[in-house]
């Protein structure tokens, strides 16, 4: 695409990436923002991008032996204080109900009544409630391990909403399992983890970095928070799932104890993790152009959409017969474990093939009288610079569509590997760091930094400062980080190994 | 079974029919209540279930062109005043958020904080929040129809909630479309009625009446309630699914318009359509008997359970090769478009097979050494009374696994509408109806009454002091219903067409 061409989206992610980020959830009709402050409506189109995620994780969660379950949606206030961290950690930003009925006022307005005894809280994670009925549920070795899921909505208050990343209410899973040693459990941590790398890097088709959180960022009352995380387009990091080792804390706050083998009582070990609606921003800000949405393969709803063109209504049948024949030849090829979806869209009007790009699917195909007369077919990849069409032998496209596909969502993926390599280095040295965390243009900060590999002495002050100063985080602390000497980028002192500095969503 | 027999719940259904069947929840393992007020926690077996409940339902909504969306938990209280009738209906019994924030108290406890400026409804129901977006959705009659369904949490604010059947929290799906016509507004009305009524029948094997409600059973704001129902074998009646006309009420309060083909503006045509998590309620009520829950194998988590028996450790490793092999061969299955589902309990504990009758698996297979020698299986169906096992050739028991289970399937079902034939009369004349609804006990009311199909002159007093005196109201005015010339059940007057009354859930 030369310079001068317009593109679908305006702005640019160069020219103003949040922005671009906005126009591209409105352009590809994934979600909108609701009336109630904070919280989305999300669109058909992208609901069944969520269905996708949920039902490939879902699978993958009861391939390790997981079950799912459900628990309320309001936890009792005195709940939330029984784990000290993890009130400090949530109190701030939750749903309070604290009546029970509505009344007509004197004005004929309705007004709350029926005041709680207990206000209820909206559950913004569901540690407390399930540990709960896991205390009822635990009396001997025998019990373990427990392995649950849930898929629920959470609502954490949220002052600076923004769809997908940041909102109110979102969708989430949360796991919750219960050990009888701290190994088990933190081997669940890992394997969860794993999980969750897994198929962002197969079905998102997003590199991942796996390691720990320090101190300060993990989750409140956790002993060690596992996460993986991803590089968006703009360099930022985003967070795309983490697995809590969660040791004896809220075992001991909800009283989850056993007796073991040996016949002694003890308490037990759990761990909680979760991946959410966020996945959806994570997807968009890492694939998508200046022209709209790109749907890695796997998790797009419909992989081929087929449009007829109907010039003429004599043709008209003639046409919707070969669409119809194609799609059922389409519909019947094998896409990893599960039938390709095929969309056909006959509305034949003006715009209607960039609405497609717009969305992001994977392959568009046009289906005239002429393709006919060849027996072809005029298809476009959604990963083609300037979405160059060309013609194809209609057998030849049914015999080669799933590995376009999987050709599709290789390169995805090794772009944003690319991508992340570019922008990642080894930074040495105070000045250097703040440099390269400083945009050139305070105003309307260009995008800037990276991944910053650098050395932290391991003090909460050094990791505060950095936040303070310059709004950078440690990401997280590489599983594979080797062993080598240096000086902690903030204050000097003599660190072991460099961790992942950048800032983040 | 004898009558001397003790039973797997106590008390039966005889004894005590509301106390059974809070026995048959808690012994199946489907939901226990929770420490949140009228909340319950779905079990993993019980969430197994309605998972089933949910796959089935949403392919089915699909195949009639229904897509799936999420709109927000929350509606600001303003939406509730929309619609008059619909604030009646839904005002009396909501959770109310009015803070967004908890702090620490003089006495150090967390008390709410951040009074929000206008309060926020937990959704009971969704048409006001969902009908909002419709608005800004539609403009021109080319937008119609919107055909959208969200699978979501609703909370209603319950004084004697009862697991399943009345909780404040419950999940459920809910259907709402947007039409160009009055007419194409109906007829989804009833195709929707119709998926319900299918899936209830086809796959709970529970048989429902279909028809209409009264005026004062409708759904607050709607125009007509379309319903199906069905007779627990308490013969008290279970509405199992209600699809709403909405008319243009919604469409009208919500500003929901478009521009006609001819130009010009018009309100829209809305329904609404619901089904809950009190079908798992219905389905254990229709089906278990005095030994536990009997599930309908199409939505049993596992249609076959197998249970090794391991007597000595140097047989252990060929009794699970045989259980293994056994479940491999049944895993591969067809049942009704999926592979057969198979659980290995190799637990070996007392009380084992009694568990799994409890839960209600359709097919218990024991395998023992002796059973190996004569490549056979020591198998028992759940609908066999007195829970009779037989010895089968083990490729006799494979080939027939499928056949067995769609015929426990049809005798279910016809079990069911035995029951209901049994118990469903033409009741005329006041004393008569009286009598029919008036337990012979009035301190401990033993199982009595049933539906009775009497006249009813469509009055409203009449249906009130009926209701009134018995706790009866008007199930359904069936589609069915032939015309013919009668006098009202309570006062006399003419009536043309016989209704159904009876107690229900
Ligand atoms: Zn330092
Ligand atoms: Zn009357």
């Amino acid at each position: 695409m030369g310079k001068q061409m317009k593109t679908a989206i305006t702005p640019t992610r160069e020219e103003d990436y949040p922005e671009w980020y906005q126009q591209v959830v409105k352009a590809s009709d994934l979600a909108e923002n609701s009336p109630v402050r904070g919280c989305m409506v999300i669109k058909p189109w992208g609901y069944a991008v969520w269905e996708k995620i949920v039902a490939n994780l879902d699978r993958m969660f009861k391939e390790t032996g997981v079950k799912n379950a459900y628990f309320p949606l309001f936890i009792p206030l005195r709940f939330l204080q029984k784990e000290a961290k993890h009130v400090e950690g949530f109190a701030t930003e939750c749903a309070v109900v604290t009546h029970h009925r509505l009344e007509k006022g004197p004005d004929g307005n309705l007004v709350p009544a029926g005041e709680l005894t207990e206000p209820l809280i909206v559950r913004p994670t569901s540690e407390t409630i399930i540990g709960d009925s896991f205390s009822r549920w635990v009396s001997s070795y025998r019990d373990l391990p427990i392995l649950l899921n849930q898929w629920a909505n959470v609502v954490r208050w949220e002052m600076r909403p923004r769809v997908f990343l940041r909102t109110a209410e979102f969708l989430w899973q949360e796991g919750h399992t219960v050990h009888a040693t701290s190994e088990e459990a933190y081997e669940r941590t890992e394997m969860m983890l794993n999980v969750y790398a897994d198929f962002v890097e197969e079905f998102l088709a997003m590199p991942v970095l796996r390691g720990a959180k320090s101190p300060a960022e993990r989750f409140p009352g956790a002993v060690d928070t596992l996460c993986i995380e991803a590089m968006m387009q703009d360099r930022k990091a985003l967070q795309a799932g983490t697995s809590h080792f969660l040791g004896q804390n809220f075992a001991i706050a909800s009283e989850i104890k056993f007796q073991s083998a040996e016949g002694k009582e003890e308490y037990a070990w759990t761990t909680s993790w979760g991946a959410s609606t966020r996945l959806m921003g994570g997807l968009i800000m890492v694939h998508s152009d200046d022209d709209g949405l790109v749907l890695p393969p796997r998790i797009a709803p419909a992989q081929v959409v087929l449009m007829p063109i109907i010039k003429k209504e004599e043709t008209r049948q003639a046409v919707m017969d070969y669409t119809n024949s194609l799609a059922d030849e389409l519909r019947a090829l094998d896409f990893h474990g599960e039938k390709l979806s095929v969309e056909i869209d006959d509305k034949d009007k003006p715009g209607r093939a960039w609405d497609w790009i717009k969305k992001g699917v994977p392959i568009r195909v046009e289906i005239g009288p002429r393709d006919m007369e060849k027996n072809a077919v005029f298809m476009g990849r959604r990963d083609t610079p300037g979405h160059k069409k060309e013609s194809m032998d209609r057998n030849d496209f049914v015999a080669k569509t799933v590995d376009m596909l999987d050709d599709m969502t290789q390169k995805l993926f090794q772009k944003a590997l690319d991508h992340r390599a570019e922008f990642t280095e080894k930074v040495d040295g105070k000045d250097a760091f703040y440099k390269y965390f400083t945009p050139k243009n305070a105003e309307k900060p260009e995008m800037h930094g990276g991944f910053a590999l650098s050395h932290w002495c391991g003090g909460m002050e050094c990791e505060e400062k950095i936040k303070q100063d310059l709004a950078v985080t440690i990401r997280l602390i590489p599983f594979d980080a080797e062993e080598e000497a240096g000086e902690c980028i903030c204050c000097g002192k003599p660190s072991k190994k460099r961790v992942v500095f950048a800032k983040s969503y």
